[in-house]
Formats: structure tokens, C-alpha cells, sequence
């Protein structure tokens, strides 16, 4: 006897965020805003998320209207960069890893921290104006933050700050939410991650559900 | 002010899965299996995964050994399979996912279900002995086991079960648990996903810590 369960994509999806508005605290946020949030949540299959999702109040308008004007994403994993879904980018944008990049052994030991941190030295000639999406690496954010207090370091159009885990997670987006040395959106503590973030990208990318 | 953090990678890792431990509910697990629930209660950065985690009994040791054998691994997703770190795996182990084939499609529309699901018709040729992992599509999960109604469906050595979300995630690793074809892991309810999937492979892969 074979297991019957729902096999339309789209069902799913409307079936997945309904539930989601039906339990979540979705209140606090924007419609924009709001779109966005049930999509990290869906990605994370907890409604528990979303008192922890932070956005600054130009975040999802300046992060769209900078893909529709064609910037990158810069990625700090590439589970992130991997998960944005290409159709829904506005402006067939760059996706952009560098973390696989043969240089950054050498620069990390060059700076003396990790290769997610490193990798960052190379999005310098693409960060102007550009899209960060941090779903992975606490000292990948960190190192950010440290590029952007020089005034001379090209700044993003908007961050996605997300990070995971029990070692700086909290602490860098916290530090994030401090700065806003451009809009953001974070996930407070320890919560986040890659998948947590590539729905954040899917939802700024496209209104579509 | 350059902001102050940890930059060793190894520190990061040794303090992480120390919290873990003194914060985790762990006690239920054998040893080879309190590594695999500690990496991944670190990729989800929550103690809480703790209780959804559930192995049977001979799960560790037969993934381990089908990967020290040469077992392929079949992801449902890229995010899965990208996140895979390969200098863990034993035997230089392949890593598949099938579900960017230009046959999917087709297979999808030809057989009624998601393309998620579709992607597993491909895996037939590589399914005996592997270690199976899926971490985003409920509909790959059902699919799978409807494959294994077939007493002629080839046997994968093992499954980590953990897609995630509101619709289908909880009952398709109910019915994986229940059914128990070959020896698996699940994380119940909603949670999972392809960062706590990766974890659950790379523990297994190396015991290295």
C-alpha cells in the first residue's frame, strides 16, 4: 500500500505558508517585512523563529531595489550560494562565493583568522553596492564589520546577517544590529544558518509565493 | 575600534561543541552517536534539537561502513550535497544529486510528483548500498519509501531522514521511523534541513571532532 501524501509543489507552498500566518507572531513586521519572515521561518520549520528576526526599516527596499539594479550576492558558504533560486533574481544577478577561491588559504594565515573571514578580502572590488548574505560564519561577519569601520572600504547595498552557532553567532550580529553601517536584517542569538538565509534572498529577490 | 573575536577555527569548534555538551540533553545516545547529534545541534545552533534526534540502533556504525567501503552518498538538494566536506569522507566517497538533471523535469510531470521527488527515479542505478541523504523535500522522503515498497527496488545501506517544514516533514519521518526499511536517522516534527543533514554526514564520515 503506498504512503499518499501531497505531490503539488505549489499546494505545499501555499499550504506551508498558511500554516505559518495562522501560528507565527508576524505582527511587528511590514507586509514587505512580512513576506520575508514567513519565508526565513519556512526555511527553518519553526514559527518560534520569528520573534529573533530583526530588519532595519529600509532593509527589504533598499535590498530589492539594489537586485533589481543588477548587484551581486555576495555568499559566505557556499550552501548559501548554492540555494538561491536563479529564476527568482530580478536581474539574472552574480551569485558570488569566494570562499573555494584557491587564494584564501594563504590570506587567512596572511591575517590571521579563518578562511570564511578571508574569503571577504576578495569581495572587495564587487562589495560596493552589492547584496552580503552571511548565513554561516560568525567571523566572516566579524571581519565585515572590521572592514566597513575603515571609511575607504567599499560599502554594501544591505546585509543579511545570520550567522549560526554557539561561538560569536549572538555576539556578531549583535554587533551588526549595534553598527547598521548599512540596513540589515539579522536573526538574534544563536539561531540562523544557511537555509535560514537563502530564504531571506528568495523572498527580497522575488514577491512571488 | 576593530571589533575583538575569536579567529582560530579550531578553538571555535572545540568551544562550540563544549557548550554543546554541557547544555545538550545527550545522555540516551551511545557513544558514535552523541558525536553525530553534537554536529548537528551545531549546525542548527540549538540544544533544543537534542530530543528530536532519534538513530536505530545499528545506524552509526552501517553509514560509517558503507562510507569506509566506497558507498556513494544521494542528496535531495545541492545544499545538502555542496555542504559535504570532502576531505572528511573515507574513500573519497561520490557525492550525487540529481536533481539539477535536464530529465527531471520531465520525470516529474511523467510520474505526478515534485521534482524533489523525481530527482530519486535517477539515483536507481547508484541506490544499492549508499548512504542516503535528505534534507529539504517531505515528497523526496514518501517517494523514497515508496521506491522501497518494491522488494526489486535496490536497498541503500542506510537514510538520514531530515527534511524539514509544515507540510508532509513530520509524517514522511514518522512513516520512515515506523517503516524503518534500513537503518536510518530522523529528526522529528518540523525541524531539519540541509545543515543539520550535512552535520549528520560529516559525523559520520570522520569521527574527527
Amino acid at each position: 500500500m503506498p504512503y499518499e501524501y501531497e505531490t503539488d509543489g505549489a499546494a505545499i507552498y501555499a499550504q506551508s505558508f498558511a500554516t505559518i500566518r495562522a501560528e507565527a507572531a508576524l505582527d511587528r513586521f511590514d507586509p514587505d517585512e512580512e513576506q520575508v519572515a514567513v519565508r526565513m521561518i519556512h526555511a527553518a520549520g519553526m514559527v518560534e523563529l520569528a520573534p529573533h528576526i530583526r530588519f532595519s526599516p529600509s532593509f527589504v527596499a533598499t535590498a530589492r531595489a539594489a537586485l533589481e539594479a543588477g548587484a551581486p550576492i555576495l555568499c559566505d558558504a557556499r550552501m548559501v550560494s548554492e540555494g538561491v533560486t536563479r529564476p527568482r533574481l530580478p536581474a539574472d544577478n552574480e551569485v558570488i562565493c569566494t570562499l573555494q577561491d584557491p587564494r584564501v588559504p594563504d590570506l587567512a594565515t596572511q591575517i590571521g583568522n579563518t578562511r570564511s573571514a578571508a574569503a571577504l578580502e576578495l569581495w572587495r572590488p564587487r562589495l560596493q553596492g552589492a547584496l552580503v548574505a552571511i548565513g554561516n560564519a560568525p567571523t566572516a561577519l566579524f571581519h565585515l564589520l572590521n572592514m566597513l569601520e575603515d571609511p575607504d572600504c567599499p560599502r554594501p547595498a544591505a546585509i543579511i546577517g545570520c550567522p549560526v552557532g554557539f561561538v560569536g553567532a549572538a555576539e556578531s550580529k549583535a554587533a551588526l544590529w549595534e553598527a547598521q553601517p548599512v540596513p540589515c536584517c539579522v536573526v538574534d542569538g544563536r539561531l540562523g544558518g544557511s537555509a535560514i538565509t537563502v530564504a531571506a534572498i528568495n523572498a527580497i529577490a522575488s514577491r512571488k509565493e
